[in-house]
């Protein structure tokens, strides 16, 4: 099953619904950088997105480093973004 | 307190008691790739380490893409590796 691909106005409505999210310069992508009070509260909210992630079966491309993590949201099965990287980035931020 | 760095003979022969591990071009951190099933156990694996990390108090630099985790060890404070990557490393592979 192939996942469409937003179109531009999509994307940008769905991006326009996002605070803190940017697009890849490729336009395949978003991103998002946060930042916590120590390893322990990032860790933390990594477990609460692995949680999301498998519940939806949308996994994010991300990295650590001590209190920070990044978080990439991409379609491969759309070969860019679909709605499901806009429900997944929307899902991530309630958790904050 | 700063901690020594690792001389280049002891970074050798900590690189030579671990397998898997391969030292960054500059010298200064080692990194391991690690593959699993799929996300589920990735993520398991990843939260063991979160927890090795928080206990040794020494956290990786790390990124995580579906059934893929990168592992990168480096001690901030001696400027390269320390005897606490070796450790950390050695406690990770101690994991599988």
């Amino acid at each position: 099953m192939t996942i469409p691909r937003l179109t531009d106005a999509e994307r940008d409505a769905a991006l326009g619904a996002l605070s803190g999210w940017t697009l890849r310069a490729d336009g395949l992508a978003i991103s998002r950088d946060f930042r916590f009070a120590d390893f322990s509260e990032a860790f933390a909210f990594m477990t609460r997105v692995a949680l999301l992630a498998e519940q939806a079966d949308h996994h994010p491309e991300w990295s650590n480093v001590y209190n920070g993590v990044s978080i990439t949201l991409t379609t491969h099965d759309a070969g860019g973004l679909s709605h499901r990287d806009a429900a997944m980035a929307e899902a991530i931020d309630r958790l904050l």
